[in-house]
């Protein structure tokens, strides 16, 4: 990925707004589908405080690719992904034109939305979702929990673990999570109960969505692995760790994820994000070399993403108070393996991604206490409780708190860009 | 499930080929989606040797139900499924009196294609797959392989265990399976290899197809499980045991599985398995009782079905010989969870599923050898070869062995009927 005239910070968008923006600068231009009240779901990027409608441009003829203009009349983005990389960093540069020059401004500025007069929708037909495990220190965490003294198993440098997850069940930021119901067994216990979960967590996560496709039988090769992903997004795996403590063995968890996970709407290009890329850290001594099928590609396939995970508890909304900060920290310090490795290995085998597939980076901790990504880590598996400024704990969540996952990139030279918010309220159980 | 007059075992339809039709008598009518050269895909009804264009059909006005009608235009089962239970029984009703009373001869006849002419398709687009694993003589096989004093885990009588699949690569029988490369290793090896899969196997399951869905944070209650199946099926879950046995932990089968998935092309429905349930078998002295969410619903949801496991390799096909039979059971000998448990544990945390979507049963393995449903348990993990008929062995599957899968169910005073085929034939790894 190679920076261009998109990036230069020096550009700015006639739409007065963008300039400055914490999230939304016309260095960012991410790609998302809304709606409004009367109109049915649109494409369209973000500009400052407005979105512009991408289906209105296009249908207005100031989109030239045929088959791009095809694309964006459709009301979910697999279409458009399905393009490939060249024609979604082709439509970037055109957008960057369109909200730049003053010339474009009197045909595009009528097809601006107010943000806050419109509802994010998904981005895209989720076909799969497959959840990843690159988080080496949850991983650690989490295996400390079971085997104190070895808590990696052997596999984990050698393949970047992953499972299945459930896509009828993704849903994008601010739908509510009801309370799930299921069987745990209390260690104690004789036998299991069925009961509202008692544990309920979140899981800070990166999305990665899938553009173009590969054909079932047909590996991606780990060189052309980044051309097949169209962007990323921040995931909430909510986990019922109590259901999945009791379910999970011996073949994964189930009933404790599938209850609904949640994603922020926009997605982020790898040419929005190319001036926060970094090389890959180097493994540390005595860790294998991965296997040469996940070796080379990009040089810099790091995601210098910088995340934090907010909470807001009942009490705290109803005194005005501002979210709680439980953690902060940056992707490429917890992935062991990049986005690019973990496209590769899943079509290794010849099992074949599609355009708007979703994967899920797995539990992005850091290294230390400050940075643990989900409940289960920083209240010690529930052993700890969490004080918060206002006088109330948490082990895990309680009814009415709500998780907000945000992620921003910073680099010198570079105009900062936001992911937007990934966020949900726990309502409590149904009768 | 009542037993109405379109099992009445003297009811003949006016296709000739159908009476007496080892699996597609009018007493069966499974639904399905085919094509034809030249011709889009169309779902389709099995009568004897032929198909009946139910596109067709709906088009020249013999469907009243317009909702129906509407749903059998469509290139897939989905819409139909969404339309619940009733209106699949009022349809086959429909059909059983198209094809079997004279009168209706003129106007149908002309829309009956010859099945020999014909491609079958996926019967619906599979928005998400979930296998199971319900098998307990299977998981007790597999199980003793890693605790021979405690094969069970102590989960296994509480929870239909179960955990998502991959949906893209979900092909319809007759689709080639091409040998899959991936990570194994050595138990004696320090570190893995990639390379093609040297432990290919099959696995014999159920395919049950969800009808009706359920809302999101909505459960299915028991008593109406059984109204959002819409219909049965074979599946094979390939698996290549030696990824699996290096991917595994902690968190399930992953490209040890995702690489195909194949499933009989005709969906047979609860109203044609009518006169072939059972009651489940009482549960073993000493077995816990299922929690209350899984106890009742139906009396009869055992599924008295006669499974076949069928193996062609590449010399007994050019010395054209007979396949050879692998193993034998029934469904019900080896499920210890019905379809009705397994689809109210499934959406038991408020998951839902949607129509069309596509539940695994898990290896239907039987108490004896003879009737084990995966070659890793007939092989006893690879350590004892079963020798063929014509002087071959086998462990597990080689380049050119073909694998079908096939069902019918027989009861006292009801004809007959099959399932059709579930077969692959294995390529080799691609360079």
């Amino acid at each position: 990925m190679t920076l261009d005239a998109t990036h230069d910070p020096d550009l700015k968008s006639w739409v007065e707004s963008a300039d400055g923006h914490p999230e939304w600068p016309i260095q960012n231009l991410p790609l998302g589908v809304f709606s409004t009240a009367g109109k049915g779901a649109r494409i369209g990027t973000a500009i400052g405080e407005k979105i512009l409608d991408l289906r209105a441009i296009a249908e207005r003829g100031l989109i030239e690719d045929e088959d791009v203009a095809e694309a964006l009349r459709s009301r979910v983005l697999n279409a458009l992904f399905a393009l490939g990389a060249d024609a979604m960093a082709d439509l970037r540069a055109r957008l960057s034109v369109l909200l730049s020059d003053e010339a474009h401004r009197a045909e595009v500025e009528p097809h601006l939305v107010a943000m806050d007069a419109t509802e994010m929708q998904l981005p895209t037909h989720v076909g799969d979702y497959t959840d990843f495990y690159v988080g080496i220190h949850h991983a650690t965490n989490v295996g400390k929990v079971f085997r104190p003294d070895n808590p990696l198993l052997p596999n984990y440098k050698y393949v970047p673990i992953g499972y299945h997850g459930r896509a009828s069940s993704i849903r994008v930021s601010g739908h509510p999570l009801v309370r799930p119901s299921g069987q745990v067994k209390a260690p104690d216990a004789e036998v299991p109960v069925r009961r509202p979960s008692a544990r309920l967590d979140y899981e800070l996560e990166m999305a990665i969505w899938i553009g173009e496709g590969n054909a079932l039988g047909e590996p991606i090769p780990i060189e052309e692995a980044g051309q097949h992903i169209a962007g990323y997004g921040l995931l909430n795996d909510w986990s019922a760790r109590d259901l999945q403590g009791w379910e999970y063995q011996p073949l994964g968890p189930f009933l404790a994820k599938n209850f609904l996970s949640t994603v922020s709407p926009w997605v982020i290009t790898p040419q929005a994000l190319a001036p926060f890329m970094k090389p890959m850290k180097p493994r540390p001594d005595g860790d294998p070399a991965p296997l040469p099928y996940l070796t080379g590609g990009e040089e810099k396939c790091a995601l210098g993403v910088r995340l934090e995970v907010l909470l807001t508890t009942a009490k705290m909304r109803e005194a005005g108070e501002a979210p709680y900060r439980l953690s902060k920290g940056e992707a490429d310090a917890a992935m062991y393996w990049s986005a690019q490795q973990v496209v590769t290995h899943h079509a290794s085998n010849g099992c074949n991604l599609q355009p708007g597939d979703l994967l899920g980076t797995g539990t992005l901790s850091m290294a230390d206490e400050d940075g643990f990504g989900s409940l289960l880590e920083l209240s010690k598996a529930g052993k700890q409780p969490i004080a918060l400024p206002n006088g109330e704990t948490r082990t895990f969540l309680e009814d009415g708190d709500e998780v907000t996952l945000v992620a921003r990139c910073e680099a010198d030279g570079a105009v900062p860009i936001g992911f937007g918010k990934c966020a949900g309220q726990v309502l409590p159980a149904r009768g």
